[in-house]
């Protein structure tokens, strides 16, 4: 495989700011929006070849290259890059991290311009929709008009179906992967347990906490250790950890970490804690219990009918989070409404986080798609 | 369908005590042990009509019958009294809270006799074996000899198999219902992050919360939320709640409870913290994850060919904790040691608490066992 992306920075804009706030599907506004972004490959001439990069719960702009000095590339690096299935010899990747988010994006931990105090939980609630109306207005700066693709995984293949949904003739193809239409109650209930974690969490303070002594740690850890579960397969945490004990040949019987998968649950809490905000934890995984694009059949229909994109759903059977049944359900949902639709479950072993790894036939079916979008444009 | 057991009230022996300690099976010691039972039936005068009921991590011994007053009866009262499965017309039903409860039975908030105060977490870790240990005792205390049978769900299940396994001679017949030998990855994962829940609480302090003025409820509760989830499955979850929202035709979009599901897991939290410690939950669950009857399966052999104690393993098709692979390979590992084995998977939508639920097909299969067991014995 050719070199990635190299090295790439972070960039801001802000996007909504004095007489133009972003005015939310809830009918609030935020009076200033900034956003952080990172572009790979160029824009064609023709302004034909863009493709946006929707990041999931925990991601962020940074989704390939290196940022300067760091020995890991973002997180869908495998994705993207000269002579990968998002081939930025042929196409200008976007990637943006989302309204409410906290690496960079306007958010929670921002400071609110009426009082120069961080929001907190005065957020305001966000659709997923609110999240795509970022998206177009950083894309209205950077001079980029029709998509030929949005494409993400998870709370990203929310976007991109929502975005295709609201506004037809945005994207040439809209790519989901690993998401739902409709969280079922056991993901809701997986979320809002994740979230009881840290609204209980002594430090979380009311969503107040920034800038104190201390914050919702325990609870963000013990919310990421819940949703890490959910995210692997139980076969490839049998492959991965069995039930081996850490560094040592005999379990030592008590409470302390002594299975590997504790361990390793351990440092996923850990490592999650140090570069992520609580209050997007709650924000973010919120809005996606809400998300609901299909409640009202006969908008959907009108909207596909206005529109040309292609749809590609994309499930991993292993992925017991968000199953091929919500797959089958989007595609179904979809075609009932007109759409074109192309719908594959992949074989792989990673349960929900499959979306993120590299997988040829994954690999494959992504880059088919997107080229034969590029052939058609 | 006739009436229960009617009213009955939880008695106590104990069964250690002085001059004759509890040894456990990592060598610790229990200077005193108190038991808390209850029996329904009655002993025939052979002795050879007596059920032993095991409980799961969240039981008691209340297993049948009304307390008096109470407009709830015992948890396992569809199983157990006249003309039920375990019908208490002819059989001698005994069921005792565990050893390590917190519902009558030495525990970790039992004072230890040597200090005064209540154990925390000073009490010892136990294994399955150690439970069994204490059950043989209260049952030697109540001149019951051989058993006709032990039987139960979860880790009730587990101490059933423990039984049959490390006293040959003692149990006509072991029923082991939605259980595991071996706890796989990701139900040490799930388990980890129930106990971390407590463990992290503030008002933990270490174990040591006895008697003042906070207990780490709010722990507590999340770790019953993680674990209530993965007891349904996703589909009763799905035809009990949906995506209903709580008392109210439409979201009200915040961090609140709003769906029903959420309010669902809020009062199983409540309820929970109302009436269980949290260091019960912290001893038994790690009891669960250490748990690893065929890890010799040679002494497996010698212990199977000892005895002849006939096996019924049963699964629920919905039952994601323990799947149907957990029981089918506590079968194969019994046949391969020679015993005599009946499995089944029951159709069950439930999940993991099917084993609870009034069950036709379930209450048959265990009916006929028992009757079968009683027949040849």
């Amino acid at each position: 495989m050719a070199d990635g992306v190299g090295v790439v920075e972070t960039e801001t804009a802000v996007v909504f700011d004095g007489d133009r706030p972003l005015v939310l599907d809830s009918g609030a506004a935020l009076a200033r929006v900034e956003v952080a972004y990172e572009t790979y490959g160029e824009l064609a001439a023709a302004g034909d070849n863009a493709i946006f990069v929707c990041h999931a719960l925990s991601g962020d702009a940074h989704a390939a290259g290196f940022h300067p000095g760091a020995d890991r590339p973002g997180w869908w690096d495998n994705m993207i890059g000269p002579g990968r299935p998002l081939d930025t010899d042929r196409y200008f990747v976007i990637c943006a991290n989302v309204l409410g988010g906290c690496k960079g994006t306007t958010g929670p931990a921002t400071a609110d311009p009426a009082t120069g105090r961080p929001y907190g939980l005065g957020f305001p609630l966000l659709a997923v929709r609110d999240l795509v109306t970022v998206h177009r207005a950083l894309l209205e700066r950077l001079g980029v008009g029709r998509l030929l693709a949005a494409i993400g995984g998870s709370l990203g293949g929310m976007q991109a179906l929502q975005w295709a949904l609201d506004h037809p003739g945005d994207l040439g193809g809209a790519l989901v992967i690993a998401a739902s239409g409709r969280l079922s109650a056991q993901n809701i209930a997986f979320s809002a347990v994740a979230r009881e974690a840290i609204m209980r969490d002594p430090d979380f303070a009311g969503g107040d906490y920034y800038g104190r002594d201390r914050r919702p740690d325990a609870g963000l850890a013990l919310a990421r250790m819940i949703g890490h579960i959910t995210y692997l397969s139980e076969e490839s945490m049998r492959a991965k950890f069995g039930r081996r004990i850490q560094d040592a040949p005999e379990p030592r019987y008590g409470f302390d970490v002594d299975f590997e998968v504790e361990s390793y649950l351990h440092y996923q809490g850990q490592s999650f804690v140090e570069r992520f905000d609580a209050n997007t934890y709650l924000y973010l995984s919120r809005t996606m219990d809400y998300f609901d694009p299909f409640a009202d059949p006969v908008a959907v229909q009108r909207q596909v009918a206005a529109g040309d994109t292609r749809y590609l759903v994309l499930s991993f059977n292993s992925d017991w989070r968000y199953s091929t049944d919500h797959a089958r359900e989007i595609a179904a949902e979809l075609r009932l409404a007109g759409a074109p639709v192309t719908f594959r479950e992949i074989s792989a072993p990673h349960g929900h986080d499959s979306f993120l790894m590299p997988n040829p036939d994954y690999h494959r079916t992504v880059a088919a798609f997107v080229d034969r979008l590029a052939s058609e444009a």
